[in-house]
């Protein structure tokens, strides 16, 4: 069987819907969400995640074809059963735990299906975010910090993705900007305060995906203005 | 141009010959063992490698042929004139200092010609060797946890090259038979106190490639029984 991370689904998709197993959702918005032509759902949260909210959102998607991505926040909260992809974040640029030590723990305690497992590096950038706070990520970085982290994710370690994560605010399109520059294998994912038509253009000039979460809890008809762009917008 | 990292060469290696830049060779021995059938030198040290030591092993060496690899302990000792390939060592199981800060600061400062670059996923296990000191290395690993880590470097970071580094000592046979079982496509590297033709063959029964250092310059003829070893035994 050809493993998740060799035949590289993500390459074609542009617009990804994150969802948090902790926030509820409507049946009749989760079936606007899958049918809004965005290219897969990611199952992801920060904090309370658990197998049992997760197993929860993972069944109210299962009838429907769409690609659907666990993101798991902690070894304890990964299940396989009705996902297509397990994304494992690793964030860079915080306390060793979250780029090393949980990895090792987990592989050395779990039995891990790895044609599923697609490795992220996550490069967390809003200090107010609970990712940064949890990780106590350095987000103080300049542009030539954050390429550096890029092109070692890339070059150096092999990540098949690198993830600028503003989780919850808009960040610096000049990061993105120059990570697309430096980056020539691993796919440029940006996250965070994408909530307009203009936001997501802003960042598709830049960003191979982008990924939309907290605007489907907030405003359908914006979330569905992203999704539109996503679409509009040329493959880079 | 192909990388050194797509072509992988080592692959075809079992044998390799670790001069250090800081200690004393003669011509004549230099001859003896490029000449010995040994598969590649590796110019590489702990302690005291410079720019200035490096230039000199590597014009010693620049009327031979045979593969020459540059395996830096820091970013200043760099040159790629002379050399074929530069191996960077990651220690795996130190201070996040050696996995990542010296890294991502070399990339931050340096014009890397990364088609010459193989990173190289070390764990360190001699408590009393320069690297491990150096490095702030934790040695009181079981063979489960050095499992762990090989399948962190292998499946997670995607090194191409997992080295277990005994530096000085011979190691422990069990944990690198353990990781030939758990690894399937990263090259298995094992170096330390391989000084006669026994200790050669009881590692390369499991290890992809040995590295042969200290030997050199305290017994040639024992040098040249390790490299008969490394001829004899088939490929894994």
């Amino acid at each position: 069987m050809q493993s998740a991370c060799e035949s590289k689904p993500w390459k074609h998709w542009r617009h990804i819907t994150k969802l948090d197993p902790d926030r509820e959702i409507s049946e009749e918005d989760l079936k606007i969400i899958v049918e809004s032509g965005t290219d897969a759902i990611m199952i992801s949260g920060t904090q309370n995640v658990t197998a049992e909210n997760v197993n929860h959102l993972v069944s109210m998607l299962s009838s429907y074809d769409i690609p659907k991505i666990l993101e798991p926040s902690n070894p304890e909260s990964i299940i396989y059963e009705g996902v297509d992809y397990v994304f494992v974040p690793s964030v860079l640029n915080a306390d060793v735990k979250w780029l090393r030590d949980i990895h090792v723990k987990w592989i050395k305690s779990d039995d891990i299906r790895w044609d599923m497992i697609v490795p992220e590096a996550y490069i967390v950038l809003n200090p107010s975010s609970a990712v940064a706070v949890l990780t106590n990520a350095n987000t103080a970085l300049g542009v030539e910090d954050v390429v550096a982290y890029g092109i070692f994710a890339e070059r150096f370690l092999r990540f098949p993705i690198v993830y600028i994560e503003y989780s919850g605010k808009f960040g610096d399109v000049s990061i993105v900007r120059a990570l697309r520059e430096a980056l020539s294998g691993a796919s440029l994912f940006y996250g965070g305060g994408i909530n307009s038509a203009e936001r997501a253009a802003e960042m598709l000039k830049y960003a191979d995906v982008i990924v939309v979460g907290n605007v489907v809890y907030e405003d359908m008809q914006k979330f569905m203005e992203t999704v539109v762009t996503g679409q509009q917008q040329p493959e880079l």
